[in-house]
């Protein structure tokens, strides 16, 4: 153990989700929170490292702009940081894209303003190549324009319920979803989700349903049904984790 | 052997370059037209089946947009063969985009109009995740405006020996560069190349040397010496395939 006084790092997170069993450590099973406390403490190997994400991504999801926190008591420059823990991560598809030196009152989880993040969907007959597990692959044309409008039944506060897994561990299932939006840029059918915070299986869980909705088989009432039923086997469809990236977080200046 | 009349289709492809050694078959090692040939084996046994494409591409190189065609007696529609095809490619990184009937008078290689490639450098410190063998990774940052200068260099009709693999089987290394463009879009770097054809390693030689230009190492000047020496050992640099995709060809309506 070390009397240096710790010092806390902002760390902004790029990872390809599909060799990991998500974000949060568990016993036995590659997570991405370990991996990283990993690479920290071949370099740091007298202080207790705790790597604490804004938010945990399920089985598959990615990650472009996850923030973490973590406190290290060996000094050394944030750009010195981002390249050793870089160095150690090799050969896992985890990247420190930015480290940056933050007072001790940052936190990554609860200091957090907004979520950001984005759900891809290919829509084309032909199988994937380059996006295999990086997106959900839809055969059959979706009307995106019907998918928008449903969407906004989402938008603004809700209870949740039908719209989050059986697992989740939130208190409360009532949310205030800031934006929902579905376009489509060439074969691909883009969502971007805005919040405060989520629900666990949350963004899939409305993408899933959108999906229904693109299909013809579901129309806006029946999205406005389930929403209202506020019970979980209302649900039409969770979406698989693939097409989720976790974009940005944004916190106060 | 079968006695119908062979119809000819042609076929757009995209695939993953990374698990092949470039795309003309070669014995005993995994090529993507010899990945094609055999996926059209399966449903049509009796024929000899040439898949040939508009342009051959290197171990490593991808391609979106690379046009092929193949003749086949099977009654079929283009659909049907669409589909068939991508049932027997599983679970190679292969996919048919595109499935057109045509007349036998179509060939995907002497018909070509204009050749369309993208090249893309990531542009950052961190490490890559999910491009891993997509693009090329630079580190420190490239003077784009400067790159695109150079690039100009090369548009027009220019004898091309200093950016030739010594392996170029072409008869002339005089060829005609209609477009050379670069711009960086957040952390890439995009390179459009626009010709009728190509020489063996063309556009990657000519990236290697924009990079070069990039760093500050070469300016302009020595980029038109290279060319002018029209000698290999001229070259300054050699870019890897990782960042090189095939991405459309023109055809005459």
């Amino acid at each position: 153990m070390t009397d240096h006084k710790k010092q806390r790092y902002k760390l902004t997170v790029e990872y390809d989700g599909r060799p990991f069993c998500g974000w949060q450590r568990q016993a036995d099973v590659p997570t991405v929170q370990e991996t990283i406390e990993n690479a920290i403490k071949a370099f740091c190997p007298n202080d207790d490292i705790l790597v604490q994400g804004s938010g945990r991504t399920d089985a598959g999801v990615h990650a472009v702009g996850q923030v973490a926190h973590v406190d290290i008591s060996r000094p050394m420059t944030a750009d010195k940081l981002q390249g050793a823990i870089n160095f150690h991560l090799r050969p896992h598809a985890v990247s420190i894209v930015k480290a940056e030196a933050v007072s001790p009152n940052f936190n990554a989880r609860f200091c957090a303003e907004q979520r950001h993040y984005t759900y891809r969907i290919i829509n084309r007959r032909a199988p994937l190549t380059f996006e295999r597990g990086l997106a959900w692959h839809v055969r059959h044309p979706l009307d995106v324009r019907a998918m928008h409008d449903a969407a906004q039944v989402f938008v603004g506060t809700h209870d949740f319920t039908t719209f989050r897994a059986v697992a989740c561990q939130s208190k409360s299932p009532i949310k205030t979803i800031d934006e929902l939006s579905v376009e489509r840029i060439g074969d691909a059918v883009l969502f971007h989700a805005h919040a405060l915070s989520f629900l666990h299986n949350q963004i899939r869980s409305f993408i899933g349903t959108l999906k229904l909705v693109g299909d013809g088989a579901w129309g806006k009432t029946d999205v406005v049904k389930a929403l209202k039923a506020c019970r979980r086997d209302a649900l039409g469809l969770n979406a698989p984790p693939d097409g989720l990236y976790f974009m940005r977080v944004d916190y106060p200046e």
